[in-house]
């Protein structure tokens, strides 16, 4: 069985497609720039060579065609005919409360899921372009819907509720709803295959940290509360993000700086975090050379950074009246030895100790923590798009 | 010793006259009102009675010549001359930066805490007010200032600082700084004296919980971070505020409400928190009453608020690397059993354990965790303004 993985932003489409029952990756790639002048589709070839095709693409529906054009040809393509792709398989941002698992994309699903737009103007309808393109080009083939927000539906309400007059959840929908779920539900059912233990019984904290960043706190295998909120701006810091502050603040600085609701959501979104605190880069490579060169600012965003991680395991920790495993993952959590040790260090108290030794590892399956902790540390690299051919199979099989 | 100590709000003055040789209060009341049309002083005769005297007060200085004139009358007064007042106590609000511990109001000082009017615009020009009246009155006592965010400038850079644009702390002060020191002091050294133990060494978070509320993290006496931030808006949920919102949810609501910055703010500051979700009061005591009615909204409300004060002491816990002592103060903190309860439940983990007959305790200085807790728990009744007068007095003894 064959499934196209499909990622589409406002301007961009990233595909996989697996061959599933090799649970391989056969072809891979993204077209980025869609709309604007110099537009691309950027592939890896079998060897692992990267190849660019430039073209002009000004809408979605151009660039799937491209893509599918591209996963046939004689030249580069990884399969024969379209007809032997089985099932696509999308990621989509915002679920709002309407789904707590991965659907088949019906009318029905696609008008109760552009309900949810005013949550997240950017992203839900460039993810609806992109299942508007597969009907017109590939009308028979079955496509699954795969909810960023699915895996937190199970956060109780006092959890998920923000302490503002009531109405504006009835009306609105204003609450927490989180993001990266795909991802926390994927390294919290990998972790407990990778120890050999059930997720039942068990306490879990998730750290998905890279340019964006979230924890989870999850319970028999259910997500109990988690960082990102209404938006993917609460929480850790991030590459760009403030993450948590005083909203006092968030007035007080669109007074001083004289910004509208806009303003002041594109500095907080685009300008702080890493950067806004760091000055040069919100890359955490960059960070890091600036803080092995001594930077000042550098060490304080990056002590900033690993602080707000640790608050956030403690806090989770006592949401769950305790932890037995946490898992790190995502490009920071999954390659920066120092993040994982800035983050843990001084939870001796709660049973997390780590191996330095074992801690030096980047982007595999590796129990991080010292034999005697109690608490199992882990580093669980990602994979969100095996996790939605997974989920797209599993439907298609009911 | 007799020092007067004053809590000048914008329409209100709160006094307290001290013997400390005694370590009395032997006269208490207060202005309300001020500047409204049915202003009036009341304050508490020695038996314990309260007596009320309406009077016009048009500003502070009639307000306080009216405290003065009461505190020598014949009929209810406590001293009998003026003159044996030795000093005035203030209770300011935001010193910023600039001061980390009470100092002699001079017109230097005066003029470095009026450069923080910007950050506490109600309060400090309040707090001014009652200074400037003392000085016209008395123009020879000596004047205190005691301020409420000094115990948390010694909170590390990592903590205190947001993820915002670096510039905004350079131009505005954009920072956390925290608010209820005085309290937060005040029971941090008492639990020591009345555990007979040491400052130095030991880890303390001490919860202020009220209808405004804050947890601060303490490390050999000192603080190491503290839930309230630029402004008292932030941290846990309050009768009237939000506490902790995502930012994103903030700028998301000011456009779907048409709000602007003063709009938001007074959304968050006045109709949020337990008012919010509750909806039909913003008083603890209201609230329990409604949860034993099995009231939804109420029993939500107070899940929130629960939830949020155990969340704080888990992630406080893990920037301390571990705690000691849990100390609750504060209108609920002193006196809700259920309030304390919920929000240690689940804390066994980190060595918590309350004893729920001795946490059935309202009001006075006690142990509330059971005899083998790892974490000694107390609750310690606050008194800022007696941290005033000696504040007051250590500073007269230089």
């Amino acid at each position: 069985m064959k499934i196209l993985v499909l990622n589409c932003g406002s301007s961009s489409i990233k595909y996989k497609l697996f061959d599933m029952d090799r649970k391989e990756v056969i072809a891979q790639g993204g077209i980025e720039k869609i709309g604007l002048k110099d537009s691309f589709l950027k592939f890896t070839l079998p060897g692992g060579e990267k190849k660019v095709l430039e073209k002009d693409i000004p809408e979605h529906t151009v660039g799937v065609e491209f893509i599918l054009n591209t996963l046939t040809s004689p030249e580069y393509g990884a399969i024969k005919s379209l007809d032997e792709i089985n099932a696509v398989g999308h990621r989509m941002v915002h679920g709002g409360e309407k789904f707590s698992e991965s659907v088949r994309l019906t009318p029905e699903v696609l008008a109760a899921f552009t309900a949810c737009n005013d949550l997240a103007p950017l992203h839900n309808p460039a993810n609806l372009k992109g299942v508007n393109a597969i009907a017109a080009i590939l009308p028979n083939v079955p496509q699954i819907g795969v909810f960023d927000t699915a895996f937190h539906q199970t956060m109780p309400k006092h959890a998920y509720m923000y302490a503002v007059p009531y109405e504006l959840y009835e009306k609105y929908g204003v609450r927490r709803y989180g993001f990266h779920g795909t991802s926390h539900r994927y390294v919290s059912q990998r972790v407990c295959e990778f120890l050999g233990v059930q997720p039942e019984g068990k306490k879990i904290i998730t750290c998905h940290i890279g340019n964006g960043g979230s924890i989870t706190a999850i319970k028999d295998g259910k997500c109990m509360d988690t960082s990102m909120g209404l938006t993917p701006l609460e929480g850790l810091m991030m590459g760009t993000r403030s993450g948590d502050i005083d909203a006092g603040a968030v007035s007080f600085i669109m007074e001083k700086e004289g910004l509208d609701a806009n303003g002041i959501s594109n500095l907080l979104n685009k300008k702080s975090g890493v950067l806004g605190i760091f000055g040069e880069s919100s890359d955490m490579r960059d960070l890091e050379n600036a803080v092995a060169a001594g930077n000042p600012r550098g060490i304080l965003a990056e002590q900033m950074y690993f602080y707000r991680i640790k608050k956030y395991i403690g806090a989770y920790a006592a949401a769950l009246g305790g932890v037995d495993i946490i898992v790190f993952t995502g490009g920071v959590g999954e390659n920066q030895a120092s993040a994982r040790w800035g983050a843990c260090e001084g939870l001796e108290f709660m049973g997390v100790k780590l191996d330095a030794e074992k801690n030096n590892v980047r982007g595999e399956e590796m129990v991080i923590s010292a034999d005697d902790s109690k608490v199992k540390v882990v580093v669980i690299p990602t994979d969100e798009e095996l996790m939605i051919a997974s989920d797209t199979m599993d439907i298609l099989k009911k």
